[in-house]
């Protein structure tokens, strides 16, 4: 758990609050804030569900409003405000700073909109309420934001309709349209919030300082955060992936074709979208990336309530074929396996069930199935040790009351012999009373049996990276030694010479500086030099024409590949020299490059800089496919080796690694230390703008081995 | 249209139903039809949503069930039987269908379980049940099935819980469970249905049927089918292409991963699994297959209730910043693009909108909009040329009444000035007040807004597929001429010599018989033989050792690629015996083989045949990665071109066909051509089982040609 900062307390949890800008016009932001405060949200008229500490309303005009004493300015208060809410017009706030400062309060929500989102003056005006706020040492949350919801505190520090019942998610919001609609969504289908935090344009907290809160907070037992744009992206990271230790997080990413990447000259530039770098971001940090508002609240739900699964093992316990086998179907989309249950299950089933049960997962109990039929085959598969989770699913028949079928779950999911995580789905009863029951005792319950099985592929996507193991050392004695001093020089080198796609053969050196083993290639002036260089880089090469008047080498007969020996590169010269005279007399030959014949499957491994995450390391398939499968896999750096193997366990093409069609099988291992070789070095050497490894060659003898590159360079100033 | 079959009309417009095996005991099959034909669903006690014709019970006991007199027999009823429900035990059925012939009957619902499900003796008394059937001239439904809907009819011939609403979707569904589901999903979400089958066993009445049925009924604007597997799944392709030139089909197919296909030799066989022929037929015959129970809701709704739009441009109009940022990030997910408004459209917006109002789309309208500011922001999208339909977004916010919001949309709508299909998301409140003032109107309301998105996109999708225009002719004179006879000589020849896995000689000439261009090859005993053959076959060719000994060519230099004329011939031969000689002393040199040299994109094109739908034609990428990334494309024959010309396009991999990174382009009628002349060669010659082509190779100066093949005959007895 990571060390919460003391001054997020008063948002969540204060004694007192003011509001600065309190209306009595019922259609105003100011009275919004003030009702929800007073009676907890719109439409209420008791204060029950109300805020239970001292409410000050603020407005020059004084008065009453809602049975409460309007206090003309903050000063007038003369008790000790903990929190003070903000719904004026922005001229006015950063002058605001000093008054929350005397009246002893440090923690403020910017409700009002018109600073940075408004152009130049309001950015200045924003930069001055921030400044003023930091030499008071005041925390504030927003501007443009709708608030901050506790309902732990009965604390409704919002101009949103309404407020959630309490519960175990916390909400993070960039969006507060996202957050009002969050609430509808508990409201509707039953689940509670922890806390809701709206952000609005994150002048000063940012999600980093919620996220830390929440993870400290005992009462938040999953983080859901909508981002469209972390201020400091590194920083988000890093606390995620700490957090995340402790408190699963979910995370839905606005603006998938956010512009503002800047035009790369790389392969992986050009495939390191803003969005790469944020899903590259989330995924090393253990953050479960969400692509649907559905995905976003039904992981969270399950994760909020559910305990960790031991595997990815699922069994469905089901009253209706047809959404049985649909579920089946969907959880080979989402990496669950469906459990192969035991002689002793299926046993122990065949003395509840009819005869005619499914005799196999999913487990259709048939459509009749009572309660007590529901309650006995979930606790006989719960106990199963080859199962690890339970999707139970049932579609109302006229027979059976749905809401004593939704108690009996309850009370086999409570039966003390066993802890796996259970969802349901009551196919079109979310949000009725059946739902409810399950809703209450944890069981998460959604509209169809897809949800449900996302839901459970959530947690078993959680279940597998808390069981993730480090990778053991390995020593790459065949690998040059890394010389990274050698390879700055290089660059430096290259960029005095005023290069920034830097040419190949420092290329090539960078890379063996890095301790990346390049193929052998030279070039030679004439036959006995190629013949030296040949024996020097080992047989078989290729030997290739170099002509300042040859376009396409291979078209003119240029170029002879599989030369075996030094008479074979004599007589490759001499073909070359003998074609090219007849195909296009008068091209000047001024000598030929000799390089190691290497074959294999081709991968690609590259390096881009994201402005705000730092390095991005991609490895993929190379090639010419590598633009148009995109099976490419992206991570920040540092990276551990157990990151690198997730990446490389991430390539689609799997199979391809592993040597089908009688390839090269990969050395995974090798393939990592090349990754980690490659973040040592963009580490290095800063002056590394992007770099492309396309293609490293997977050789059946002598590992992975490089046969182009391009290192692109900063311009230098 | 198709034209319906009038022996469907009694079991969705019956004049009197009679029950046999109606019971008092509430928890009975036989109670629960009885009662939803007298109320209409459980839990009504009074006649007005009950079937209005005449209800007889009929039970041996006799006595008076639901204040109905029950008659002992179908015989004593004495007035004329349009459909008889059946939920009596399955040994009884068979004798029942003499007595349901004498009443004058000829549609019968069998609800009993227990027939061919259930191992050989049920499945010979199913057979005998369906033989007297159609002695009689009887129809039957089922058996294994929950009945049948009519709402219109007030008919609810089933015993599931509720009834729908009348409405203008019709459901077909193997499972009985998932109708169900339905009715659920169509109460809490107000939409309504025109009919709902449950098809159970399929034993005669099958899908067919009853798509042919809907598709003549003028309450359906929609079909939803949810199947396993269609007994005849030709006939059933063949009808839902003709149904859905008339009426859009929505399918949802269960069983993704279901066993059967055979155990395949060929790339094309080993691909086409059972889902693969149902998907091809599904988007062949122009039906949207969905792949959850959320999509196949959604868009059957969103297709019953509004009009087809003229393109694919979609607006978003939202009060809310995030859920429009979402929504615009799902549009792309579902081939929906974003419209890109004109001068005249935004400044028609600046003069109704706050003017902070983002000024693009998504239209944000800002947070506070009112409803009045969204009828005129949807009137303006919805006039605009550039838009073809329009997303509505609205997330609740304290100062406005989102019901009134609500009723702007529909006004908007129902504006006559423009016609485009409109859908909506208020968040988290579906099945409210709101969302039943929309779906009343025929807006479909959804949960979140990627439902809505993809609700539009299916629209859109089925707006593109009517516009489809037919692929003009065009000659291929430079291709062979296809001599089909001579192709199944050459089938039967290789049956003949014992052959299944025809010789590759075989392949060839049968391609070349169906009038694929093939490279050209031969084998030469000697140099002098080795020289004519590659004067015959053109330059540049391949020239390769053939040699019983040698196993992998290339590793002992036994082959030379690249050989532009007859001395390079002589000089290739010479260079094969001199370096096999050295690496491989001994080994025997039979001859070589000259093959024209061919290099380009690999695409594959195959056949493999289904057993249910027949021949199923495959086409995308070919080499090593067909199988890694499946980019493959299936369609059933006959096919035409302008079904050969969307396989073509929905190939993923397309901006290496249109000529990327240097590549030669792809002629699209011509890979068209070489897929039709596949289909009639398969078709021709029904003794190929399946058929390789891979790879065929996009060159540069030649088109497309084949480079190796394989074609399997089926074995002879």
């Amino acid at each position: 758990m990571v060390s919460p900062d003391p001054s997020m307390n008063p948002f969540f949890a204060p004694r007192s609050v003011a509001v600065v800008g309190a209306s009595s016009r019922d259609s105003s932001v100011g009275y919004a804030v003030l009702r929800n405060l007073v009676f907890g949200g719109a439409g209420k008229r008791d204060r029950s569900a109300g805020f239970p500490g001292a409410i000050y309303p603020v407005n020059p005009k004084g008065g009453e409003i809602l049975e409460l004493p309007v206090f003309t300015n903050l000063a007038a208060i003369g008790e000790p405000v903990d929190l003070t809410v903000v719904a004026i017009p922005p001229r006015f706030i950063p002058g605001l700073m000093d008054e929350i400062s005397a009246a002893g309060c440090r923690a403020a929500i910017i409700i009002s909109a018109g600073f940075a989102e408004m152009g130049e003056a309001g950015h200045a005006l924003q930069d001055e309420m921030v400044a003023r706020a930091r030499a008071h040492g005041i925390r504030l949350i927003g501007p443009n934001c709708l608030g901050v919801i506790r309902p732990h505190s009965r604390l409704n520090a919002s101009f949103g309709a309404a407020a959630p019942p309490p519960g175990r998610i916390g909400v993070l919001s960039q969006s507060g349209a996202l957050v009002t609609g969050i609430i509808s969504y508990a409201e509707r289908e039953q689940f509670g919030l922890s806390a809701a935090v709206s952000l609005g344009s994150k002048a000063d907290v940012n999600d980093t300082d919620i996220l830390r809160w929440l993870d400290g907070d005992p009462e938040t037992k999953a983080i859901a955060i909508y981002v469209e744009a972390f201020p400091d992206p590194r920083a988000a990271y890093e606390t995620m992936r700490e957090v995340s230790k402790n408190t699963p997080i979910v995370a839905l990413k606005g603006g998938a074709t956010a512009a503002g990447a800047k035009a790369a000259s790389s392969h992986t530039g050009s495939l390191a979208g803003s969005l790469a770098a944020y899903s590259a971001a989330f995924a090393q940090a253990g953050v479960l990336q969400a692509s649907s508002v559905r995905d976003f609240l039904g992981w969270s739900r399950a994760l909020a309530y559910q305990p960790t699964p031991a595997g990815k093992r699922l069994a469905i316990v089901t009253n209706a074929g047809g959404p049985g086998v649909l579920s089946a179907d969907e959880a080979g989309r989402h990496g669950v396996e469906l459990a192969e249950l035991s002689a002793e299950t299926m046993a122990a089933l065949d003395q509840v069930l009819p005869s005619v049960w499914s005799r196999g997962n999913p487990v259709d109990i048939i459509g009749d199935a009572t309660p007590e039929r529901y309650r006995e085959a979930i606790n006989i598969i719960g106990r199963a040790p080859e199962v690890d989770g339970v999707v139970v699913i049932m579609t109302v028949q006229a027979m059976t009351d749905p809401e004593d079928t939704a108690r009996a779950i309850v009370h086999a999911h409570e039966e003390p012999s066993w802890k796996k995580p259970v969802v349901s789905s009551f196919l079109g009863l979310q949000g009725t009373a059946v739902g409810s029951t399950l809703d209450r005792h944890g069981i998460p319950e959604f509209n169809t049996p897809e949800t449900a099985i996302a839901a459970m592929g959530a947690l078993m996507k959680r279940g597998a990276w808390l069981r993730r193991s480090s990778a053991p050392e390995r020593s790459f004695a065949n690998m040059p030694a890394p010389d990274l001093e050698r390879a700055r020089a290089l660059v430096r080198d290259g960029q005095a010479a005023g290069q920034t796609n830097l040419d190949l053969a420092r290329a090539r050196d960078i890379l063996a500086a890095a301790g990346i083993r390049y193929n052998g290639s030279g070039t030679a002036a004439n036959e006995d030099e190629a013949v030296a260089l040949a024996d020097e880089v080992g047989y078989p090469v290729v030997v290739k024409v170099v002509s300042p008047d040859v376009l396409h080498k291979s078209d003119v007969g240029g170029v002879v590949l599989h030369v075996i020996d030094g008479a074979g590169v004599r007589e490759a010269c001499a073909k070359i020299r003998a074609t090219i005279g007849e195909h296009q007399p008068g091209a000047r030959i001024d000598g030929f490059t000799i390089e190691e014949m290497v074959s294999g499957t081709e991968v690609i491994v590259g390096m881009s800089r994201d402005p705000g995450f730092g390095p991005l390391l991609m490895v993929g398939m190379g090639g010419i496919f590598v633009e148009v499968y995109k099976d490419v896999v992206f991570r920040l750096i540092p990276l551990s080796r157990r990151d690198a193997l997730e990446m490389i366990g991430e390539i689609r093409a799997q199979p391809l690694l592993d040597g089908a069609r009688r390839r090269p099988v990969l050395d995974r291992d090798e393939l990592a230390e090349v990754l980690i070789r490659v973040s040592h070095l963009v580490d290095a050497v800063p002056e590394i703008a992007e770099l492309d490894i396309n293609p490293l060659v997977i050789t059946a003898d002598r590992g992975l081995v490089a046969i182009d590159a391009r290192v692109i360079a900063d311009e230098t100033e």
